[in-house]
């Protein structure tokens, strides 16, 4: 499985993404989830969840890799809005979907070739975007009901997101949160795993901000991990017991 | 779908179940998904979740609902141990999804009609026990490793679970924790919902202990739902920022 998250805030976008790949438990991989490209006034983020060697096609046909690498420009890059982006990504994935099926587009939805992207940037002159978009090319956008997007494992982590999430969050506070997410859902699933991979994206910087990859020794994460149940029970005991008749 | 938790604690056991059940998202009703057997020197608890034609079927069998009233003697309430029970259940159980499948029980994991129960109880003079029944009948008892068993719309609720629990809690900071995890799932699942059914089981009572609906309205339920996410804020703000480079 995999779990990847795509944040919306007031100052930018984060990422984040963990990198393991399964088949099966006895069969586990590192393999990063995230690809960014950066052009002039221009940054995008991809996160996929899903079938790997879909999720790897993907990528790989965006970034021209079926031309020798001195033709290749990356037709990603070339988009003139981020709207446009998403419907070139969601075409690719599409058409990759269909193409390992060998057999078109029916039953998709339940294909193991399935996979879901997000895709989150800024295309110069527009605000930065949030895409979530599925196997069969279609996407919806972020928006202030529905400020983030979750793929793969996305129920273990989601209440902690749906509690404490604030778009005026600066980046410093929303990694401590998607942090935690990631923990809940790393300690119930044994098919997301560390180490992650973090991006910040400030609003009109068209580049990466912190692009780091959180080990699985990271001292800030086990803070962060052995801390949040200290810091759970507290919370609970902050509220009122019942009361037994 | 359904949420239902069987708890053990060192003073006995706890039980909480919601009441919805669907059929798509326009078709919903509530049915009460907790079912209590109490006898001399016994008392039982069955928490139900899966196709509910099936639940009510192996309640109405548990109870010989097949019998003029006069003639019943719940085969339930006169199982010499809990281990016992849960076989008889279990049998119940398998019996009753074979029977309206008409196919005997190849294939039983992907059958609509499956179910998937929660037994807790104690029968004299053996100490309290918990057990997850599956729909091929087999069991798995709590132990000190996993002192509880969730089923239906599990993992949204999962986290906290994990975190907080304690063997020495009382029932009620037990119950508040479970408020919590409840609250979680029905925030997250149309398919989960109030009102909620509470039981307690203190060891060696043999007798229900709290036993309460906690409606839609209910002024504790509102206290706990409100009061939480700012617990969780403040929890997270409790835990130093990621720091930036």
């Amino acid at each position: 499985m995999t779990y990847c998250v795509g944040l919306r805030l007031n100052r930018g976008l984060l990422f984040m993404s963990d990198t393991r790949t399964n088949a099966g438990v006895d069969n586990i991989s590192t393999f990063r989830k995230m690809q960014t490209w950066q052009g002039e006034g221009r940054f995008l983020t991809l996160l996929s969840s899903g079938n790997l060697a879909t999720t790897q096609a993907v990528v790989s046909h965006l970034e021209e890799r079926t031309k020798a690498a001195e033709d290749r420009s990356p037709s990603i890059l070339e988009q003139p809005s981020m709207f446009q982006a998403a419907l070139t990504v969601g075409e690719c994935l599409r058409e990759t979907i269909a193409r390992q099926k060998g057999e078109g587009q029916k039953a998709a939805s339940t294909t193991p070739f399935n996979a879901t992207l997000i895709l989150g940037g800024q295309i110069e002159p527009g605000p930065p975007r949030l895409f979530l978009i599925y196997p069969e090319g279609n996407f919806i956008e972020a928006s202030d009901d529905t400020p983030f997007f979750q793929i793969g494992e996305t129920k273990y982590g989601r209440p902690i997101l749906v509690r404490a999430y604030d778009p005026d969050m600066s980046f410093e506070a929303a990694i401590k949160l998607l942090l935690v997410s990631f923990d809940s859902t790393i300690k119930a699933n044994l098919s997301v795993g560390l180490p992650l991979d973090l991006l910040t994206y400030e609003a009109d910087s068209y580049a990466p901000g912190e692009e780091r990859r959180i080990e699985a020794d990271d001292p800030y994460f086990a803070q962060v991990s052995e801390g949040w149940g200290e810091a759970l029970k507290n919370a609970l005991e902050s509220l009122p017991d019942f009361v037994l008749d």
